[in-house]
């Protein structure tokens, strides 16, 4: 529960089936910052949120089934129409009404449909209601993602977020939707330096499929309505914890996926190698593959590092999976491949580490396999 | 048939069935020229061409079932053997010797094997080997990629191709091993400058997974045998379509391919622009998998051309597949979703057509859907 905050969520027919509106919506107006798509191409709830919103706000509307972004400047006069009627209903400005959409790109909002649920969407705000908030936006995730922590220290400080991901799961920015709430009383200023920083340790770390959506929104508010008892420290740990362990969710719940590849690149000699290396392992679709299949196929992950354009020596590339070394000084070393495989399967999370031998700096993402599902998902999802 | 050359291949037994060691053999030393992975792990065979190998050469031996990648300085020396042991067959010099390897990585050359299979692969040496040559590289093409061409106006001239790809196809030197003969003499300073050029036009503009090959080759021999009667400007274009022409036989063998997809990316500000926003949707999961589910998802294209970190203007774009329009002004305006599916579904090759209506330059690319079966093909490779 985050004091000073209420939620909801509702099926108001924007889909066919299912909930598919949420509101969250604050006592007072409280200060957000956002982190928003690095791609060219910006969903009308960007657009509008970054010219029209003020600093402080009210209520957020998000909403599944529609991702409204390349619908032009009709698609920020849809949100302008909302945030009027939405204002009304609340008894609030226009401008502190913020959006977030997702769904199918292209489709113009059914702007009737969404005035029309408005009353009961308000009318079942409540403390409790951040789980149907969670589940209003899905899309294709299969569980709602829900992460919520006591500060340690300050019993009465609370940080919950949600999020949604599945699919166009980038590296740059890597969620679709995630929003994160807290009642620990934060300075403006000091929000927009944290959320970057702890975004760049937590969403911009997973992928799932390597393409970038338009409309990834990452946003963090706080209430203020708890005292501020704990220190700053405190709240910075506990606020990465629960942005990593939803991003994590996001990775779990990658469209088909049936592993989670945690990745290491370590022994780099500098982060920027370790990190070029990472991505282009955890965006190659045959090493995806190969997990999928439960094969240590190490020379694909080796293939796809030397890809990667940066500089290493692979004569003295390392590459180990569940701790089991398959590789060293960049050639096979003896292994089991009977073991590995036996490992492989009876994992879900596995583990796979890229020492390259050169220097001390390394990087971490989180990845998915690539599945039969996945081209099942994506291959029908519009229809 | 090209002048002054032979070919063979057999079934060594690197592979447990089918062909897999082919020979090229010329009359005589002939000059040659090759571009190679830019992946910075490259296979034996590239290490050892570019360091052991005379400019002027007598014989090419290629194997598939194992790439003889990650294999270190005794992948290098295994070569090393073999080439000692084929030149003392052919009576030539050991550095008269080039090698091509395509398979998985990690594992050594199984030496005695192949030296064993020499005499028998000297011995089918025939002018009209170029189809068991061919085939002879093969390891999940589902066809042998052959490509012949008189040239026009000069009777006695041939330039013949070979190629194989299927998986591991990147949009930078996209193709794993592909050979280009010919009995056209040529000065090897001209070899040189024509081979990276029609390269950058051929090979280069195709994509299948995105991943880069530690193995990818392409080579050009000229044995000079046939008289040069016919222009350079008539080699030159001869020597293009033929490139191109295996280019597009591998893309349309791509790994469970179902769809080519002929992408046009115009009225770009420059070239640059173009290719990166091309390639950028070329590679796009979510793209392919769409036109594999026969589903004119423009929403998606202009999400990936929005990721490819190049200036454009999102308001600006259209949008077309096979001639039919269903975006303009970077909104979607009215087509029928169904007559769209159904041309989707009646076609193998489809077009399209990004038109950013930003100035005059374009490129092109070809590239597949992602399929079942590639998933399958991948998950399963090397059991």
């Amino acid at each position: 529960m985050i004091k000073g905050a209420r939620f909801s969520g509702i099926a108001s027919g924007i889909k066919a089936a299912g909930l598919d509106l949420g509101l969250a919506f604050f006592d007072r107006a409280v200060p957000h910052t956002a982190l928003y798509t690095r791609n060219k191409v910006k969903a009308a709830h960007i657009l509008y949120n970054q010219r029209k919103a003020a600093n402080r706000v009210r209520a957020l509307l998000v909403n599944s089934g529609c991702a409204n972004a390349c619908t032009g400047e009709e698609g920020i006069g849809d949100l302008a129409a909302i945030a009027s009627e939405l204002a009304g209903r609340l008894n609030i400005r226009a401008d502190e009404v913020l959006f977030a959409s997702t769904g199918v790109i292209g489709k113009r909002l059914p702007v009737e449909t969404i005035v029309a649920g408005l009353p009961g969407l308000v009318g079942a705000l409540s403390q409790d209601g951040l789980e149907v908030f969670a589940r209003a936006m899905m899309t294709t995730d299969t569980y709602q993602k829900i992460v919520e922590e006591r500060m340690p220290g300050a019993a009465d400080c609370t940080i919950a977020g949600v999020a949604k991901g599945a699919g166009m799961i980038n590296p740059l920015l890597a969620t679709m939707l995630a929003f994160v709430f807290t009642d620990y009383p934060l300075e403006p200023a000091r929000m927009g330096r944290l959320l970057p920083v702890l975004g760049r340790e937590s969403f911009e770390r997973i992928s799932v499929d390597g393409d970038t959506s338009t409309n990834d929104t990452v946003m963090l508010f706080s209430t203020g309505s708890a005292p501020a008892q704990a220190g700053a420290g405190a709240f910075r740990q506990t606020l990465a914890r629960v942005m990593k362990a939803l991003a994590l969710m996001i990775v779990r719940d990658g469209e088909g996926a049936t592993k989670v590849i945690h990745l290491t690149v370590k022994g780099a000699l500098r982060k920027k190698v370790a990190e070029a290396i990472a991505r282009r392992i955890a965006g190659s679709p045959l090493v995806k593959t190969a997990f999928f299949g439960c094969d240590p196929n190490w020379g694909r992950v080796i293939a796809a590092a030397g890809d990667a354009n940066v500089p290493f020596d692979p004569d003295k590339v390392e590459i180990a999976i569940q701790g089991e070394v398959l590789a060293r000084g960049g050639v096979e070393i003896p292994f089991s491949e009977e073991k590995l495989k036996e490992l492989m399967t009876a994992n879900r999370e596995i583990e796979l580490v890229v020492d390259l031998h050169d220097g001390n700096a390394c990087y971490d993402m989180h990845t998915t396999d690539l599945t039969f599902d996945y081209i099942k998902i994506n291959a029908s999802y519009r229809s």
